[in-house]
C-alpha cells in the first residue's frame, strides 16, 4: 500500500479487503470494550482548510482512540497560505511536526500536491469535488457489516444509488469499491441531467456488474438490498435544469412510503450525511427515524473503526492493535447501538 | 443520577452532596500532586456554538486532568447545522464519535433536545438564558470549601446575592442549590426592574430559608458570610429601565470601600467572571485584588475539580480515581495558591 | 532560570547552552525514534490571540510528544476579553486550568502583563513587534546543529542576515543570541531605510564581534557559513522608501544564482518563514528547493526539539526525561530528514 491514501482509485480488492479486516478488529474499542494505546506519543495534523466538523471530529476521534495526540487547524484561517505559502511549504513544515496528517481542502488536487511534498502518510479527508475515500470506505464497510448480520452477501446483490449522482462525490467513489467485489446489480436513479458519468457506467459494466439507469423510483424494488440516496443539491443546478426539476424533486426523496410498499423488509437505508431536516428539504424523510432498515447512524458510527484502520494500516501498527488491548473503565451506556441502530 | 446534566433541576440533596465528595476527592489532582488516566481512551465532544473560552478550556482541561482525550468544536461553523442538519442527526453522529459531550448552545432548551437523541452522557455548558450547572455547583462547592477553611456552616449562613437578579442565570441556580442545604439568610440586592422572579423566591422561602428583598446597599453587612455579585447588563435594558437606572449603577458596585466598611474580614466575595475591568464599568472593582476575601479565582479554581468530579460520576469513574493515582513528575510552583488566592 | 521565556533578553549563555543540550536530548524523540510521557496528565494552555498556525501547532505537538494535553485558543474570539476582561482576569483564570502558557498576541508587552498575574510558566510565542524567543532559540540550534554536522564552529563564523533588518523581530533576537557566543563575523545587508537598529550594532560589537553594514548582496561571499533572510514586508513602507526601493527589490531576494556564485558548498540558507513562493515575490525563491544547502525545513523541524527543551526546562523535567523513554512502534518512513533536508 502506499502510504498515503489520496483516491479510491489506488485500492485494489487486496487492500480493501484488508481495511474491511481491520476495522473489523477495531470494532472493541470503537465499540468501547476496550482501549489500546499503540500510537501513545504519535501526532496527527488534522488540517481542515475547509469545514466540515462531522468529519474533523471522526478521525480525531480515531486517531485519539489509538492512543495518539491531535493538531486540528480549521478554516481559511491558515495564516501562512493566505500570506502566499505554498502548499509545499505547507506541507515540508507540517511533515517536521506530525506523524500523520488529515488534510480536507476545497481544490480539488490540493491534498495531492500536498502529499507529494512529504513521506509522512496523507490521508483525503474531501479535496472539494475531488475525493473523500474514507467516506467510500467506511459505507462499502457498512454494507458488508449490514449484509452479515442479515445473512446476505455482496455476490449477487442489488443496490441502488439515487439522487444527486452527476455531482455526489461519495457514490462515485463507493460504485468504484463496490466493482472490485462479486456481480452485482446496481440501479441508478436519478432526475434528468443528474445522471451518473458515463465513464463510471462503462468502468462498472465492464466489471462484470448489471447496471439499469432509470429516471424515477417508480419501479418495484422488492429485491432490493441497500438504498443509497443522496442530496439533491438545487444550488448547483443550471436555469434549464431547475425548471425541468420543478415539481418532480419529492419524486427522488426517500421516506417510509417508499421502503415500506416498494422494498422489502431487510433493505437498509444509507446517506452520506449531512441530511437537511427543514421542511419542504427533498432530503432522505426524517419520517424513517426509529425504522430499523435506517442505517444511516449505524453508518456514521462506522466511521471510526474504518478510520482507525486507516490510520493503522498507514502507520503500520495494524498487527500490533490486539496485543495491546485493555479493558474500558468508564460507562458504556448498555444502549448504545439500540434505537434505530 | 440520570445520565446526563441538563438543569440543577435534576438534582436533588443526595446527589449535590455526591458531587461535593467526589470534587473534594479531585483536588490532589487539580492540584496537581496526583495524576489519574482512568479515562485513558474516552473521548470527549465539547461543542460549543456559542463562544466561552473560559467555559471549554475548563471542560477540557477537567478531562484531560482524568487521562481522556478532547474533540473541540467552535463557534457558528458547525457547518453541518448551516446546511439545515436537525440536533437530532448531530447528536447521533457525535453519539458514536464520542464518551461523553460538553455542549453550549444560544438557544434554551437545545442542549436537552440534543440530549433526548443519545444515551452517551450530555452536559449542559450553557443554552442561554437557560441553564449552567456546572456554574452552580462549582459555586456551591467553592461556599463550602470557604466556610470549611474558616469553621463556618451552611446552616444559619448569611449569603448576599446582588446586581442583575432578573437576568442573571448563575444566581437563579445557585439560589436553587443553596435551597436544598439548611436554613440560611439570603439577601436579594438589585436595581428596581431587576429583581429575583418571585417564583424563585417562594421556592427558595418554601423550603425554610429566610429571604430579604432590598433595592440597595446601604445597609449593615457585618455578619455577611458571601457576597456573590453579577455584571448588570446595561445593553438588555428596556428605555424605561434604563432612566430608573441612570446615575445608580456605581450603588450596586462591590469595591474595597463597601467590604472593608459594611462587611466582615471573613466575607468572602464572589463572581461567576468575566467581569468588566474597564474604567467606568460597574461591574466588581479591581480594587480588591490582592484581598484575600477576594475569592474570584478560587472559584474559577474550582471549576476543574468540580467538573472533573461531574464527568467522574457521570461516567462512572468516581470510585477509580483513588486506586488510580500516581504522582505528578513536573515542577508545581509552590506560589500557586497564594497570592490572592 | 526564570520560570518564564518572555524575551531573549533574560537569557544568558549559561541558559542558552542549557537549551542547546536538552534539545538534543531530545532529538530521538522528535526524530520518532523514542516516545516520552513525562508530561502526562499536564496541560498546556495555547492561546494565540492571534493567528499562527504554524507556532501554534509546532508547540502543540512539542506539549503532545512530552506526554501532555493541549487546550488550544485561536482568534479573537476569545469572548470574555471582547467583554472588558483584562488580562490579569484572564491570566488567574487561566493559571488555575493549565500548568504552562504559550501565548501569542498582537500587541507588544500584553504577554509580559500575562505573566506578571501568574505563577505557572509562561512561554512567549511572539507579541507583535515584540519578542518570538523560541523563534532564535530554535535559529540558533538549527545553526549548531548544521555546523556540527559540517565540522564548523560558532567561533570565527561568517553569518549573513539580510532582509528586512529594521522591522524583523526574528533577527533582532537571533543576533543578540549570537552575540553570547565566541567572537564571529556578522554582515549585514539590507535596503536603505531597512537597516538593523545601531543599538543592536553596537551592542553585537561591544561583545567583540565584527560586524560589516552593506546595501547590496553584490561582493564576495566565498567564505559564508549562513545566510539568514527575511521577508522585505513592502506594506510597511512609508511613501519615501517605496520610491527608494522601487525597482531594487529583487537585488535582495536569495536565489541559487546567489548562492552557487557568490557563496560556497558548504553554505547554509536560512529563512524563519513562511516564506512568500508566489510569482513575483521577492523572498527566498524556491529554485533553491531541493538543494542540500537550504536548511529552512531542517530550521522548522528543529522547532519540535528546541520548544520540548523549553517546557521540559520550565516544568523542570529535563534531567526525567531519558528514564522515561520507550520505543515507538508506528512506521517512521526512511525517508524522513532526506530529500533537501
Amino acid at each position: 500500500m502506499s502510504h498515503h491514501l489520496l483516491s479510491v482509485d489506488s485500492l485494489n480488492r487486496d487492500r480493501v479487503d484488508h481495511l474491511l479486516r481491520i476495522a473489523a478488529r477495531m470494532e472493541p474499542i470503537a465499540g468501547r470494550q476496550k482501549v489500546t494505546r499503540v500510537l501513545e506519543g504519535a501526532v496527527l495534523g488534522n488540517l481542515f482548510f475547509e469545514a466540515s466538523t462531522r468529519t474533523r471530529v471522526s478521525f480525531n476521534a480515531a486517531f485519539c482512540r489509538l492512543g495518539g495526540s491531535v493538531c486540528d487547524t480549521t478554516g481559511f484561517t491558515f495564516s501562512s497560505m493566505a500570506k502566499g505559502e505554498s502548499l509545499y511549504d505547507t506541507s515540508r513544515v507540517m511533515s517536521g511536526y506530525c506523524d500523520a496528517i488529515v488534510m480536507r481542502h476545497p481544490e480539488q488536487g490540493s491534498v495531492a500536491e500536498f502529499a507529494a511534498a512529504t513521506h509522512i502518510p496523507v490521508i483525503n479527508g474531501g479535496d472539494g469535488p475531488g475525493e473523500h475515500p474514507s467516506q467510500a470506505l467506511l459505507d462499502l464497510y457498512t454494507i458488508d457489516k449490514e449484509f452479515a448480520r442479515l445473512g446476505k452477501t455482496l455476490k449477487g446483490a442489488h443496490i441502488l444509488l439515487t439522487g444527486d449522482l452527476l455531482h455526489g462525490r461519495t457514490v462515485h467513489s463507493l460504485i468504484k469499491l463496490l466493482s472490485l467485489y462479486d456481480p452485482m446489480r446496481i440501479t441508478l436513479v436519478s432526475p434528468p441531467g443528474l445522471e451518473m458519468p458515463a465513464a463510471l457506467v462503462d468502468l462498472v459494466t465492464s466489471r462484470g456488474h448489471r447496471v439499469e439507469v432509470r429516471d424515477s423510483l417508480a419501479s418495484d424494488f422488492s429485491d432490493l438490498d441497500v438504498v443509497y440516496t443522496t442530496r439533491i443539491q438545487k444550488e448547483r443546478f443550471t436555469a434549464e435544469m431547475s425548471e425541468t426539476f420543478a415539481g418532480v424533486s419529492d419524486d427522488f426523496t426517500i421516506h417510509k412510503r417508499f421502503i415500506d410498499q416498494r422494498c422489502s423488509p431487510s433493505t437498509i437505508v444509507m446517506h452520506p450525511l449531512p441530511r437537511d431536516s427543514r421542511t419542504g428539504a427533498n432530503d432522505l424523510n426524517v419520517d424513517l427515524n426509529g425504522d430499523p432498515r435506517l442505517a444511516i447512524f449505524r453508518q456514521t458510527d462506522n466511521g471510526i473503526p474504518m478510520r482507525m484502520a486507516i490510520f493503522a494500516t498507514l502507520l503500520q501498527v495494524d498487527d500490533l492493535i490486539e496485543e495491546d488491548l485493555r479493558p474500558v473503565r468508564w460507562f458504556v451506556p448498555a444502549q448504545t447501538g439500540t434505537l434505530d441502530r
